[in-house]
């Protein structure tokens, strides 16, 4: 049995989703790599008592170590260090050197960014964020905010609470200190190793390996298998103790063996990973032309540092004069078939290969909605291709859903097709 | 007191953070419109136990409605419609007709995707898709999978549970017909409006707006002031009852008065929304060049539908030669200041503007990282032009965090820089 960790997200932003939580899957990963389960992620408001229904519910849970993110701000609606010290029953005081330190982190802040306020506000700010609960130890701040691991009392059976702050790169960048703190270390002394590992397959229905799980039945003893279809693909993530490595291989085996051609990726590589590496080790370079998901693509092609080495640019071309100006389209064509075809997605692809030097080009042009549809061409529709020196594929799926959503799995489908061009096991 | 609603969020892959949660922040959103507070959304994994523990924990926070999403597929990791069901202490049994649309609806996606696979593979996920809990409501699939609303039992203080599908669009699909079951109406009736309002602010430190809150002390009483800074913005968002309204546009007077030029929204419009209403009501074009970025400004300006009327396309300009050949930008002057520099930038705007033809062009050239920098120009320097018809903006800042923090903050400084061009407060 591993240990066990529970997470609190706080902020009444992030809880009414006006801001999407960034801080509690990226913690949850660094647990699990250090080997700690996470049993649960509560996000709560800024509101003191539920704050403290959260911890208490973690306690309860029998969790070795809670990780909470944010309210650590200098405005009185960040509150968590005040509630937590409080709920391990430890009063605060001020650290008048942490108050020193942060005082000059924030002159130096305001004098480069030129921000002008009142002293005796930053003071008061300041001297929030500088008080600490009687025998927790102190995180050194990453960005203005000072991070706690405030211990609970003996008998009360409270977990350590490590207490981070809300801006995501303050939080990781406290991290790794937080991981070093001795009450951290002990709290998760009982770790085992876990290991997590993700097949990937396209264009096969959850049903399908449903039925394979089903299938193979007390041969996944043992293994905590989750499949999760998002965009188009299905993964199937396992984890699972070391000790039984070999049950895991032979069910990635069958996995294989029945679902042969859609299975993609059985080492965690997901399709970006895969495009990426084939088009470093090939030297081969890519161009875009983009109408309906106007630069997502080439966004999402360039998310890794590096890919300057095979992404060569691309056109968003979402007025016609566009498609016509920068990669060539011929209007004419534009007239005779509309925008949303075939032939203007291989004249995109080809254009954008021709106009940019490049050796593969795609080209994506759609009806992301959600007006614009017609009988022949509903909302959803996207053609397709992807041109190399030796052929091209295409094609011409209808995407459900709203319009982010049509927007977003076209470029998952982009990226398969080039996947696809790249093996050389498509359909010419 | 409003009446108040917990969020169970299931699914190892969001536990850890594989996926990240759309449905928690869409349903706190959807509760809070219809005057539902919500008090804590609870992720957990596909674990029986920990999703009873979270069902316990929100039955002991005294919630007046449970929503849940995800675990409602044919495979045996999807277990939160059985769970909710024994939680209850309602026994499931198979609802045929109910099986028998599934079926339809499986045979009929089948048929239009190409899907092959065993019968008796499919009976099987079918009929677990077809389990109801005793004096459960059914709602109707939107996707494959039925929706549910579970009662409690008379006296056992658990409140009526909603069990949604976990892909966002069936989810959301599926929303209003939950809402319109007698069971959650019944438990929803107490609710009372609860208003929530937002300030945008530009510039502005935390601290700043911590001082304003500080001095106006008394006067926010009942008033539930949150502040946010994110990507550079600072949103101030306050809850109040409709009885607190005039004391709230007191408050806003007064942030107002304080910090008047940082101040650019007091009616909840983003950035986006400022940029593309004045861009539609002005009949204004507007184009892209963009290098560290790679499309992600056009990805987002394109993001709501009818943006075609006031954006003509864009250019991805990754490389020196796409600058060059797409937008013109002379290749001496890229050897002669190097391609991320404020000439560039000025060249890139100038170039998008006149290339696709539109009133206004967008240039955007930096350091993303992390590899790249130097002393002289550090990760994170990103210069950025707006020029139009009368005159251009321009800046140049440093961007603290990652590659992705870079590369969004400098979209949202790009949006600002728009927004004061077509406010015409900028300097010239």
């Amino acid at each position: 049995m591993s240990a066990r960790a529970g997470i609190v997200v706080t902020g009444t932003e992030v809880l009414t989703g006006r801001v999407s939580d960034r801080n509690g899957p990226w913690l949850a990963e660094q647990l699990r790599q250090t080997g700690v389960d996470v049993g649960f992620t509560v996000v709560v408001g800024d509101r003191p008592q539920d704050l403290v229904e959260a911890l208490d519910f973690l306690a309860g849970a029998r969790v070795d170590l809670v990780v909470t993110s944010g309210g650590l701000g200098p405005t009185a609606d960040d509150l968590t260090a005040a509630v937590v010290g409080e709920w391990q029953g430890r009063p605060s005081a001020t650290d008048e050197r942490l108050e020193a330190r942060i005082t000059a982190i924030v002159e130096r802040l305001s004098a480069r960014r030129g921000w002008t306020f009142d002293p005796e506000a930053m003071a008061a700010g300041t001297a929030k964020q500088a008080l600490v609960p009687h025998g927790a130890e102190v995180l050194e701040p990453t960005g203005t905010a000072p991070g706690l691991v405030v211990p609970g009392q003996d008998g009360d059976g409270h977990p350590p609470v490590v207490v981070l702050p809300g801006p995501p790169s303050e939080l990781q960048g406290m991290w790794p200190a937080a991981l070093a703190s001795p009450l951290v270390t002990a709290a998760l002394a009982d770790r085992a190793e876990l290991r997590q590992s993700t097949v990937r397959l396209w264009g096969t229905p959850e049903v399908a390996i449903a039925a394979t799980l089903r299938r193979l039945g007390d041969g996944l003893e043992g293994l905590e298998v989750t499949t999760c279809l998002r965009g188009g693909e299905l993964e199937v993530v396992t984890r699972y103790g070391s000790d039984l490595a070999d049950r895991y291989d032979r069910f990635v085996e069958a996995v294989v063996q029945e679902h042969g051609a859609a299975v993609f990726s059985t080492d965690g590589s997901t399709v970006d990973d895969l495009v990426a590496r084939a088009l470093a080790d090939r030297g081969l370079t890519i161009a875009t032309a983009e109408s309906c998901t106007a630069g997502l693509l080439a966004g999402r092609l360039t998310e890794r540092a590096g890919s300057s080495a095979w992404v060569r640019g691309g056109a968003v071309v979402y007025s016609n004069e566009a498609k016509h100006h920068l990669v060539g389209v011929p209007t004419e064509l534009i007239e005779r078939v509309g925008a949303v075809s075939e032939e203007v997605a291989v004249a995109l692809a080809e254009g954008a290969r021709r106009e940019l030097g490049a050796d593969l080009g795609v080209g994506i042009t759609g009806i992301a909605g959600p007006g614009g549809g017609s009988p022949e061409k509903p909302v959803g529709l996207v053609h397709l291709c992807v041109a190399g020196p030796d052929g091209r594929v295409q094609a011409a799926p209808v995407i459900p859903g709203d319009r982010s959503n049509v927007r977003a799995r076209s470029v998952t489908v982009a990226l398969h097709l080039v996947r696809e061009l790249l093996d050389g096991d498509a359909p010419a």
